[in-house]
């Protein structure tokens, strides 16, 4: 197999209803996804039967969009779902090698919690757990936990850059062949091979050890997801994928050799990050097929939902009081998502959109790529992205579910598999070798420590 | 079925290889229990087939046992293990009507974190979750979390207290029937059956409302296992289930009278409470073989084991420098388990036991009520506390794991079906209903709220 391609990632990115704002309103569309099994059940299965590398989950710890009249937020299909790691952890008894990946943020957690949980999904699915760091971006979850205001946005990287370090710390706690169970001598480990962290640093004060061995994978997969300079700066030093939102190849490209370029200084390959912008396909059997189906979901969305999904993603700001048809106003700079909002300024600018324009044009991907057409078409266009440096896969987004993921993966996988840029089977059973990522190395393993492990 | 008995309720209480501090040494144990995801499952299963009202895991956020010197820590066999939430959810897809609960520390945690895991574990099974609240009783623990020291006792308690009360406004967000998933209207939900918790109290902040919709079983079922009197007084009003720990049918009833006795005050009924003590059964076809089975066990105990287990069971305290023949010292009050080191140095006193055979004593059940006998002997044991005012079920805790389990199984459970003392099928898919509890009204439905809903 030494001529084959380079072949591309794939991740599952499943809100419960699909991507699209109005997505529960579909026909196709399972309106109580959220909180039913059975629909996360058949969309993993699916997933793996496509060979996707991994299923997605975001999260937020708040119900979002608080700020609006009853009459918006009764409207929205997209307020109520399970956890993703009790998700994640019951889905993985009924998959066998697909990665099951999930948002957990820094600022709202502990580092010890978040380690053992993913440790642990990690045992549960032989190897194929994966963390999206995020250092959230809304007012609503800091209110959930005793604050009143969203931790400042430079406070909430350093935060996370000392979390994944104890996070890390943690899950090195026992080395890959500590534990002997020696039934005959009584030893159950050897106690040379644990290393108590003891973490004291600005944020965290952290003893350790983890209460769970070295996770199968040494690591789960660590995956980020902020496109400001602090997240990418984050992510070149400890993130293994990048998910991000980019909308011309130019763009991309642009993203991608910067990203990379930044690993270098922190000894890093290239090819140990992969970056992965959303896709959010619509598929038909002609383009004008797949034209269709969209005009007839973006016919779905209620005015007031459209405005406050815009809303949202510019910040947090009101928009109601501004004509629809009229321009954006000028925006305060936000604690929040800062690359979005920036994202959907410069666009609005660009291209002379009205606010109802921008929210049409949000509605279905937030601002990530959204491609119309022949399975043929999107692969063309997934293929060109690929090859020509603008990515090392995607993130692909169903507009509705279950039916968009079936979709993509009868009739755009094989597509991508007959021009050899997509596997066929499972390489591996782990999520990290999957994806060709390197086995972290524990880091307490090189130093003689045979004192120091037991204080 | 009028004339049907009383009927008791069992739990299955899992820890990895067994509840016998040398269990993982035990010939028929699985030493790696403990991250075996088929060990678990296969327990589970079993505990179903004998129609167990739930099985529990008990849980810590650190390596226990840390103040040791290597020697004895590395003869632990229980000090990795799958985290509970990600285990039973894991658990919910290969069981259909067994409850599914678990320990989650109101100390080292947040109630909306809490409140989420568990609705969401709620809804992957079908209604069958149960917290155990529990205040944690380790030093370990909190330097974990940026603490130097474990929260004091009485304080532990009131904070327990209003996690509890928050927790359950969250469960309280939604009314049951809030979700219309109309997609010819859009309208996804009634906005006046959304309730904003807004908590503003003593230790916590949290807004709400939850992200998850009203659990399955209104709330999922309380239990408590703390028995100092902050510990019963909450249990009192909050609890569902007591976990507990009696020697004697007299030390049993007066415990159950006492806190029965505290439940009017709080307007509830004695019914809504199950107390099940905790039991250690060794069973044999003869007495003598339940015997032999015993010392074949104990004989596995390392002394370093012994004496750790015991040093920790009275509050952390290091008595290796004690002879192990001579009397257990006198010791400073802890401000971890107060019931347990009650009931230790009372025990220690009144049999005028020495330290080894106070450690002996201790490694199996460590304080809870050992019987050993045969199956029709265990049974009668089990039926004289249920008759008499004892005990409405039992916490089964076998020696080693899956062996002790399944030999409880396939001979005691089979002998209380014949007494009409337990079920030969389950009676609903939830939890709540198989243990005879009412389901919880929600507290916001009452009052009209259709301003206050949403801010
Ligand atoms: C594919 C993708 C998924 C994301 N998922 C989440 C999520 O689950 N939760 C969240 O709070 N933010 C999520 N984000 C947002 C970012 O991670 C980040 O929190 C936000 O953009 C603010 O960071 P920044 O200022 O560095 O861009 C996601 C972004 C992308 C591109
Ligand atoms: C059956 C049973 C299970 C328990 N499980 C836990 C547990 O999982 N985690 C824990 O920290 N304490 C556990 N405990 C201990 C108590 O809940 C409590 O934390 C301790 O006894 C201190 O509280 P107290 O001073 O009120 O007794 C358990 C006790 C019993 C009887």
């Amino acid at each position: 197999m030494s001529t084959k391609k380079p072949q591309l990632r794939l991740g599952a990115f499943l809100p419960s209803t699909g991507h699209h704002v109005a997505s529960w309103r579909h026909p196709e569309a399972q309106a109580d996804g959220g909180l039913n099994f059975q629909h996360y059940k058949r969309l993993a299965q699916t997933a793996e039967r496509g060979k996707f590398d991994m299923i997605f989950f975001a999260d937020g710890v708040a119900v979002r969009d608080r700020n609006q009249g009853a009459d918006v937020l009764s409207r929205n299909g997209k307020l109520v779902h399970f956890e993703p790691l009790t998700l994640l952890s019951a889905l993985s008894v009924v998959t066998e090698n697909i990665g099951l990946t999930a948002t957990v943020s820094t600022t709202y957690n502990e580092p010890y919690h978040l380690a053992r949980k993913f440790a642990s999904l990690d045992y549960l699915s032989g190897g194929r757990a994966g963390w999206n760091l995020v250092t959230s971006a809304t007012e609503a979850e800091a209110l959930n936990f005793n604050q009143e205001k969203h931790m400042e946005h430079t406070l909430r990287y350093e935060r996370a850059k000392e979390f994944v370090d104890v996070v890390t710390k943690l899950w090195d706690s026992w080395e890959d062949d500590a534990f002997l169970h020696d039934k005959e001598s009584g030893i159950y480990f050897d106690p040379n091979k644990l290393h108590v962290p003891n973490h004291k640093g600005e944020h965290f004060s952290v003893r350790g050890p983890l209460n769970v061995a070295r996770p199968i994978q040494g690591y789960p997969v660590i995956i980020q997801a902020g496109s400001s300079e602090d997240g990418k700066d984050l992510a070149a030093q400890t993130a293994e994928v990048i998910f991000t939102a980019q909308q011309t190849l130019a763009e991309a490209q642009a993203f991608y050799t910067d990203v990379k370029g930044r690993l270098v200084q922190y000894g890093r390959s290239p090819d140990h990050l992969k970056i992965m912008p959303g896709v959010f396909p619509v598929i038909g059997k002609t383009e004008q097929e797949a034209k269709d189906k969209f005009d007839q979901i973006q016919e779905l969305i209620d005015p007031v939902v459209g405005l406050n999904l815009l809303g949202s993603m510019i910040g947090g700001f009101d928009l109601s009081g501004y004509p629809l048809d009229g321009p954006l106003p000028d925006l305060p700079e936000t604690n929040g998502g800062k690359s979005r909002q920036q994202l959907l300024t410069d666009l609005a600018r660009r291209e002379n959109l009205t606010i109802r324009q921008l929210y049409l044009w949000i509605a279905g991907a937030r601002g990530h790529r959204q491609i119309l057409g022949t399975p043929e078409q999107i692969a063309d266009q997934l293929e060109d992205w690929f090859v020509n440096g603008g990515a090392d896969g995607f993130n692909i987004m169903p507009p509705w579910l279950p039916g968009g993921l079936d979709e993509f993966v009868d009739l755009v996988i094989p597509e991508l598999q007959r021009r050899g840029l997509f596997r066929t089977e499972y390489e591996a059973r782990t999520l990290r070798e999957n994806l060709g990522l390197p086995r972290p190395v524990n880091q307490f393993s090189k130093v003689a420590t045979r004192e120091a492990a037991i204080a």
